[in-house]
């Protein structure tokens, strides 16, 4: 069983080289892209397989938000336009003191139906409840890396009894692989400020001995990069390559303060630079030094953070903002290239994630693949499609969602979750979580 | 003949006082809106009137784009991330050079169509063609502000032979409150750089004249700012302001470098300040000082600029940028509101127009209005729809458009445009320019 999608344009990176194919063809079988070429003219018109014409549309690798915290959905435009401390403090804390599983469960699930309707295929999720996001994740039919946020402050040598710990050790064994590979498990000391020393080594210890990779928040605002100075006489992004937790693969999130010496030390530790833009311009935390992690040769990545900063899930935006922002701020016009924000939101995001058969529209890889519909007025006249990607798609105009071979959504309709239920539920919660 | 929207959530500016009424009843009679409050239990369903139901839907004033060049859409994501001067010179101006009056009627209704289904209702125009942007103003139904860009750095005591401004008066006297006054004409002074300070004061005077205002580029860039500097020994804003221009009323696009002190003249003599935060983005201009023009008490509007640097007519997007970047780039979350986004978006964009009852939901103003559905995933739960607004929606969610008590869109389908003949014409425009 597979596609067959003919006259269709496709835009890919294939590692670093750019491909636009105007009328091309993209087969797949099971869950695998089988031919990816011009329109075969043999009449061999897909025996077997289900046909799509693609004719006035586009299709792109499925979207990878390389940072996220989805089940913050419930926490979207609550509480907004407050000071961080106040937002965190005040607000967000005390709603999320009071989450149960379910309730994590629901909110995931309304986020997954907002990536998928935008054409998000994958997603790096850090948490608490992970069993229960898994669950929403193995149902939906995503891609994600998931793991339990963990923060401990206390400084001991032995973090054994360390009940956090051991639930990301029991969701790693859980979910590991699962689902045919669509979920992975990573283990994710949250931040240099919530955790100590010590907590920060068990857990790159834990993470070795599974033998996956790490997720943290790293250099998010300048309070967190000038306490570290005054706490550790060191960098964020030192104190972390000197615990040691760099020789793991690492997914760093926000990177808005890091210096030169600290990108030259993420460089050659291979460390994964993830940029959540709107989140980062929301809350003023800052600008990431995106234009200088390019040229150093890093992977950069793209993530929205949780809805609640946000105010959603929306990787068109993220694209958007990493295109213009560093052109605006610098007053260069060649700061980030449209083509930059697009390898960005695809292969480097599934490259940053270790899904490394993700991410192109390449023989061999997994079929996680978007069609947008380009004959909308704001996409004409047909100059450029990269550049209609970063700058001019909006998440409402994704037509077709696969991952894993399988069509989620097509045409506004979801092929793998029972919206009303989910809509019924997320009500419920917030009822009596807001009520 | 009007309409009846019941259980609705609406959002409007009621002057200077944010209005959230849920579920409430609006209703039109002709072209005005005549009621606006709680659903009436009354049992008058609105009789002779068309009734929708506004259950999950938010209602609010049409977007107003106060800065445009519509044609350009035609050069769309054409010669994209270049630096401005080859972007300008060697790309854009000379597509322009061989701009016919057709091409522009063609490149204005593709834009046109654009709008309306982002829920933009009214805009503000220059460009030159002004005759067939006008004509396809009339067509479209939409409402607008035109001008056509004047531009001449010859220094000359008498400017009355000046087929530029004689055009602009031509423009000025044939359409000037046509439409049920839903077009009107306004001259424009394309920018310092391109004309000499005499030329300006003789489109002042003529403006002064017939008794109407004035639309002007102003200090977009760093070097008009500091050739401005250099050449009258004055800022970009005091030497329009010494030249008399200001006395008129007076919209002033992009604003990028405005000092304190030019930000007083302006507020002295009224001059709206357009923030084109995408297009200075993406062009490397810089960011404009809105939090400042905020403070003073300036009327702040939103503007796209053209398509050709943005790539798109999506106030959505503007409104986006206009509540975030400034929190970023300052580090202040609380730097540019959610909700003065949206007030930059609707009612100021419409005073700085001078359409006085036009941008308010409103008993007596004109129903220019705009619904959109807020039961999509990216809106829930509802905590708060001006962040929504502001932070989450899309213009491709905009689901039905009224202008002047009209509907010109409603789901998906385009009520006064022949969208095919648009298309096909758009296409053959293009072989020519570009082919």
């Amino acid at each position: 069983m597979g596609y067959h999608i003919e006259n269709i344009t496709v835009v890919t990176w294939d590692n670093d080289e750019l491909r636009i194919i105007k009328n091309a063809t993209v087969e797949t079988e099971g869950n695998k892209i089988t031919y990816v070429g011009g329109n075969k003219n043999d009449g061999s018109k897909g025996e077997g397989k289900v046909g799509i014409d693609g004719t006035g549309k586009v299709l792109i690798p499925g979207l990878v938000n390389a940072h996220t915290h989805v089940p913050m959905t419930l926490m979207r435009s609550y509480a907004d336009d407050l000071d961080l401390h106040t937002w965190l403090f005040d607000h967000i804390f005390k709603i999320e003191d009071r989450l149960t599983d379910e309730d994590v469960y629901w909110g995931s699930l309304l986020g997954m139906m907002e990536m998928i309707a935008g054409g998000t295929t994958c997603f790096n999720d850090m948490y608490y409840f992970v069993d229960r996001i898994a669950e929403a994740t193995a149902e939906s039919g995503m891609r994600a890396l998931l793991s339990r946020g963990l923060t401990n402050n206390e400084d001991k040598d032995d973090y054994s009894d360390d009940y956090r710990i051991k639930e990301a050790v029991e969701t790693f064994k859980k979910w590991h692989g699962a689902m045919n590979d669509r979920i992975r498990v990573a283990f994710a000391p949250h931040a240099i400020y919530t955790c100590a020393p010590k907590y920060i080594r068990a857990i790159r210890n834990t993470a070795e001995k599974f033998g996956t990779c790490i997720h943290v928040h790293v250099d998010e605002t300048l309070k967190e990069h000038n306490d570290s100075l005054n706490q550790f006489g060191k960098t964020p992004v030192r104190h972390l390559y000197d615990l040691g937790l760099f020789d793991l693969p690492t997914i760093a999130a926000h990177c808005v303060h890091v210096t030169e010496q600290d990108m030259e030390l993420m460089k050659e530790k291979s460390v994964s630079f993830v940029h959540n833009p709107g989140s980062n311009l929301k809350l003023g935390s800052g600008i990431a030094p995106v234009p200088e992690a390019l040229r150093k040769g890093l992977n950069v990545a793209l993530g929205t953070d949780g809805a609640s900063s946000n105010n959603n899930l929306n990787m068109w935006e993220e694209m958007n903002l990493a295109a213009l922002i560093h052109k605006g701020v610098r007053r260069d016009p060649l700061a980030v290239r449209a083509e930059e924000a697009f390898k960005m939101a695809t292969v480097n995001g599934a490259k940053a994630l270790g899904f490394n058969n993700v991410g192109q529209i390449k023989e061999g890889f997994v079929a996680d693949m978007v069609i947008l519909n380009f004959s909308k007025p704001h996409y004409l006249p047909e100059h450029n499609p990269v550049s209609n990607l970063a700058y001019s798609a909006q998440a409402s105009d994704v037509e077709t969602v696969f991952v894993d071979g399988r069509i989620l959504y097509d045409k506004g309709e979801y092929k793998t979750l029972d919206t009303e239920k989910i809509l019924y539920n997320v009500n419920k919660v917030c009822q009596r979580l807001f009520g």
